[in-house]
């Protein structure tokens, strides 16, 4: 076990969007290593919240159904807490441009619920907040690293970009200790494959595993992955590091793949499939970024994390989940 | 008189706090070059709003009551306007901190009511959004450009960062043709002199201007200002040009000055007065900037804009205002 590992040990860990994707994948990596944990979830079905994704530890966390936005079921939840990672979200570009006065509730002023909440009664948790590359827009240059302007191209990347200010200024000015991660395309088992709202990966598997042809979107894009599993060491590295407070650091993939060169390795993968190759439709067009891949020197150098798990490694292993689970996710 | 102040002869222009302090003062000249000026404002106390600041022209603009936190009213105040200056926010850094939820209504969300409202029922609109030097947080180089990288200081500067951008991005997205200028310390007549709300500077005047001794936190930092008139063409200016469509600009002063050099300068242009130097108190000294000013050169260069005003006469007409009319300011 590393010592961030063990630093979990008899720990009490909050995590809030815990059944989703990458709350459900840490909450089995918190219980392996001895923490107690307790998840917070909307379970509102658009989102990434799925019961199932906790199978296999469910008698070994506890569930606490509630929304970020009931600043009352948080004033409670936070109490006692050692660790929050703070995980809720709402992720779909679209839907935030259709609705953005939602995604402005989740993404930001349920932030500030969470935020607000620790600085009255509990001031000496630690948070980490999920931020994402949406921020960023387009990108000026490559690799984009943290110095990177911030121009969003979405309503969603707004008001992420808000989240992310308010636990940096509650570090900086109440001494609520909290790091934010800004992640890339995070990929893995339980990662939401129904529709395209968290990742296009998620559904170009899921239609794979179905033996159903799936779409990619122009194909020259460049774009970097990151294994699950690599986040969630990056979440529990930067949780139990005095260096990490207060600091913003990107996640990464060991390398940029074109997605029509990365549809062509799931298909290998897969032991065959298909997909067809078109171009944006117009409302995606509008927010496209063209290339995007993430220079994660910041945190390699700070606390010395790196992503370990292949591409080709990785979607062997998500492949391998949904083969398995495909009855649960669709 | 100026082509961007006939470009406006004849047109419906809607200012958002347009009974504030910047908002009357650009009313005031839009009366003159002969535009339908419609005012909206919540007259909320502890904000700008104050119906003695439109004495002059009250029977050539309409007045409506009501709060950019009203989706309603915004929707059916947007329609057949040809302009829109969005002045209407929440100012005071320490009131956003106390109370983050309502700082975020109006200066995110309601923002977002304002340009959804612009989207579906005047898409042809062009607004100006004023925002903040705030966003820029400490800076780390000086003259601050509008590269300088945004780590706002509190919850005020988080939120209008998010306002602003809501304004690119519908600029971008929906080509609702939006501008952005980011407004240093502005001064002139009808300014808040009631409290610090808006600047320090305002109760320093009204207290010059009564008799009474003030306070200088520090003195040494350096700071810009811009007179209100200057303001006014900037909003004008960049209305009117194409241009602008999309862009980010600051405005600044002619010249930087210490805050203790600002303190005898008053004192010797009202014949007299006194004040005292003290130390920061504590919730002050953690959102300090320590030196601002901004380079401006971006509007010089696009749109011919510069501050014409020097900050002697400026603080000569404004204490001239005040000595005037303090009973209606108090």
């Amino acid at each position: 076990m590393t010592p961030y590992e063990k630093a979990f040990r008899g720990k009490n860990v909050l995590i809030t969007g815990g059944l989703g994707f990458i709350g459900s994948n840490l909450s089995i990596r918190l219980v392996d290593v001895g923490a107690n944990v307790l998840l917070v979830d909307s379970l509102i079905p658009e989102y990434g919240g799925h019961l199932f994704n906790i199978e296999n530890i469910k008698n070994k966390v506890r569930v606490n159904i509630s929304d970020v936005r009931d600043e009352h079921s948080m004033r409670y939840l936070v109490q006692g807490q050692d660790y929050l990672f703070n995980l809720a979200g709402q992720t779909s570009h679209l839907d935030s441009m259709e609705d953005p006065y939602t995604d402005l509730e989740i993404n930001a002023k349920a932030q500030l619920y969470i935020l607000e909440a620790c600085r009255r009664y509990n001031p000496s948790i630690k948070l980490v907040f999920a931020s994402t590359r949406q921020i960023y827009g387009k990108p000026e240059y490559l690799p984009v690293d943290e110095k990177h302007p911030l121009r969003p191209v979405d309503v969603n990347g707004i008001n992420k970009m808000a989240g992310e200010r308010y636990h940096l200024l509650y570090n900086d000015v109440y001494g609520i200790r909290s790091c934010v991660l800004r992640l890339t395309n995070t990929y893995g088992p339980r990662m939401r494959v129904k529709d395209a709202r968290q990742t296009f990966l998620g559904i170009w598997i899921r239609l794979l595993v179905e033996g159903k042809p799936f779409e990619v979107w122009e194909g020259d894009q460049l774009r970097d992955f990151t294994y699950v599993d690599d986040v969630v060491d990056a979440l529990m590295m930067t949780a139990t590091s005095p260096d990490a407070d207060g600091q913003i650091f990107n996640l990464g993939g060991e390398a940029s793949i074109r997605l029509k060169d990365l549809a062509a390795l799931l298909v290998e993968l897969n032991g065959g499939g298909h997909y067809q190759v078109r171009s944006f439709p117009p409302e995606r067009k509008r927010i496209d970024i063209g290339d995007y891949y993430a220079d994660f020197g910041q945190i390699r150098s700070v606390l010395g994390w790196h992503p370990k798990v292949s591409l080709r490694q990785g979607l062997a292993q998500t492949l391998s989940f949904y083969r398995e689970h495909l009855e649960h996710y669709q």
